[in-house]
């Protein structure tokens, strides 16, 4: 793309013409000269890849605008940017990598293309002198891409805490508000929240793709979407819920990835949220993600993390910032500069909270702290509740390691005491108050 | 400054060299290398303005580093963005108009100079093709003003509601720990958060001075600071913290930007904040800035709102993007391109909270009621707290204009039962749940 004295006229292509690619469309139209205002440019929709051009639409394209052409676009020297809002791995991958390899920057909202095939789309930009954005491809309108790539450049982050999935969100302040788990998942599915299927949803791996892309991102290593240890909500109940109420928390589906003394860990874990945590507060289908870097401390964004405006708000803010930087060397390298070692997951620390039902019977506490006390496991509480003719030990440790937690609950589990596998979560305390 | 094929060695001069520009060239010098990976550009502090270059300072400078000489940085021509880190309105805004005249982009950390001069300064860069960044004259590290300007270009964003003061938000939440304004002002001191005269901070100048930077970015007309409707922390007390927790909400420093119809109104006031308001969980000395707009519906930023090296991030974040953008036309506008309204106060329409000391003796409720009705102003909630031989009357109104609350008010006050003077804050709700 020709930075200087570029033509005020900036003709974009989209791949797909869905709620996305219809609103980044009208979103250009509308804020044309907002638009131009910023950049001096004028950004115009000319051409939007489908399979069927004939086909009826929710939103009435142009004329000549749609297009089941790849290569039209791909060769049209005029296209001097292209917005990819087609979803799916494949062919938008390729369609990417030949893009950029054709010198065409380009603009991804694909959550599952840049976790999956990242690397190598950041190094085929990098080769080819182009940017990449995908801004849209976590959390929606929230900016946190830009501010991690641009804002804190100068900051080192070192560990992202994150709600990055609004289903699983909404179906915890649900559950917080005394609804079942499965009652909460309809009222998200009616409510249009939730897909069909949630499963990606409710199993983590939607949360787990947008921590790969931010880790990456924020640490400049390739973090690999199976690298993400992951752990959804489907096994949580109401007891988890009243326990957290109970110890003055919450419980929150968290991403966090940490870089600590070289080696990076990501994971995306159910935990307890204390209540003063900033990550606490968000409420529904909201997303929010916590940043800590040298030179800011503290950084929280939060906003919706989906919806077909908001994706494409974010979609339209990489095409300014496209245009805007065009020429210049800005970001055009490659994202994934080192290679940084992972953290063995049982070397992961954190207080953590465990859930165990276990026989009423004298001994059975002694056996169950014994076994903890042996790995060097210490509890910082305890809360007993009383069943029938069992009882459920809500426990929250100390920091430890993983791996001695886990050692500790094999050994629990063996003991006769114990009526089902224990629950683990992790717990995220109240930080300090700010500037004390 | 030359775009393309600019030299990788981008030369860098500082006004000012005290806690905020030597932390500026050490954090370009310690991350030269993420800086270069991501502009392709390396920035270097080569010259810094200080009145006497023979001072013993607490970071030492390079021998040849420090100047008292501007026009020699203005003229030259090796030097190609500026750091005006040096504060105060004068001489900073004529060295800044100068700088800017001569072709030469800045980057100003200076709030007062913002706020006061802002539309000078934008006209100026304007005609001169050059950009003026001032991200860190707001909020230090929160990256506000990149926010606004980049991401949200197509969003109209049409409220602000922020509290952008750490002072005063500290002293509120310590209050609500307990302690007396006065307590909770040593406090601030001692910790070193309020200055020695904390006056700009607890009369709400300092934040009505982020307000006016902030709304004039948003709506892209001058909100110049003596518009600012402002009312400071002065007059609070353990009553109004009492009252806020028994009515669920917290009491908060807030300022708010509106565009409607139109016709805008920003103001700094104390406001009752509800308790799951994602701004009653700013605590201590954070700050947090909530944006409305159409497409993106609502973003929260919360962080560090002051400190000398979270300021000078902000300061690298603007020279990098000044970088990353020179020679594209972007941000080069005239960032006040239009005049709007303003709202007149009387008609600017809120919840209201209002306490009233009035006489513990029959009728004199009635009259309240009756001169809140006859201004058509209706009660949402009302707790009477009793004394000796007085009572405390909290009102919270439903949404009201706040010339019929007033009105309202001088009706009461004439009244025989009226002890003290009534005291208003703006009431801030809950909103709703997100997603739901």
């Amino acid at each position: 793309m020709p930075p200087v004295n570029a033509p005020v006229d900036v003709p974009v292509a989209l791949l797909g013409y869905g709620t996305v690619g219809s609103a980044v469309e009208r979103l250009l139209r509308e804020n044309a000269e907002e638009i131009e205002r910023a950049t001096g440019h004028r950004l115009r929709v000319v051409r939007a890849l489908v399979r069927d051009p004939a086909k009826e639409r929710g939103a009435a394209a142009a004329p000549g605008l749609l297009t089941d052409d790849f290569a039209a676009i791909r060769d049209d020297p005029e296209v001097a940017v292209v917005a990819e809002v087609m979803g799916g791995v494949e062919p938008a991958g390729e369609y990417v990598l030949e893009l950029l390899r054709a010198g065409k920057p380009v603009v991804s909202a694909n959550k599952q293309l840049v976790a999956r095939r990242g690397a190598e789309l950041f190094a085929t930009a990098s080769e080819a002198g182009v940017q990449l954005r995908f801004e849209a491809s976590v959390c929606a309108a929230i900016p946190v891409v830009k501010v991690l790539r641009e804002a804190l450049v100068a900051t080192h982050v070192h560990r992202i805490l994150g709600i990055v999935n609004g289903t699983t969100n909404f179906v915890l302040t649900e559950m917080e508000a005394g609804r079942s788990y499965d009652e909460a998942l309809a009222e998200a599915q009616r409510l249009g929240f939730a897909e069909a299927d949630p499963t990606e949803d409710v199993n983590g791996a939607d949360a787990a793709a947008k921590m790969a892309i931010l880790a990456t991102v924020a640490f400049g290593s390739r973090v690999e979407l199976r690298e993400v240890e992951t752990t959804g909500i489907e096994r949580l109940t109401e007891a988890h819920v009243r326990a957290a109420r109970e110890l003055d928390a919450v419980v929150r589906l968290v991403g966090a990835a940490e870089l600590a003394d070289g080696r990076v860990d990501v994971r995306v874990r159910p935990a307890l949220v204390g209540r003063r945590h900033p990550l606490a507060a968000v409420e529904g289908a909201f997303n929010a993600v916590m940043l800590n870097g040298d030179a800011i401390r503290e950084l929280v964004l939060e906003g919706p993390g989906a919806g077909g405006i908001e994706t494409a708000s974010a979609v339209v803010s990489d095409l300014v910032s496209v245009v805007g930087t065009a020429g210049t060397g800005f970001l055009e390298n490659d994202a994934c500069w080192r290679e940084l070692e992972r953290l063995p997951p049982e070397e992961f620390r954190a207080p953590f909270y465990v859930q165990l039902v276990v026989d009423d019977r004298p001994g059975v506490l002694a056996e169950v702290a014994a076994a903890l006390a042996a790995q060097g496991v210490s509890v910082a509480r305890l809360i007993q509740e009383q069943g029938d003719d069992e009882a459920t030990l809500h426990l929250v440790t100390h920091e430890t390691a993983e791996g001695a937690l886990e050692a500790a609950l094999v050994e629990i589990e063996r003991g006769p005491g114990t009526r089902r596998p224990p629950s683990v979560l992790l717990v995220v305390p109240d930080r300090g108050r700010p500037g004390t």
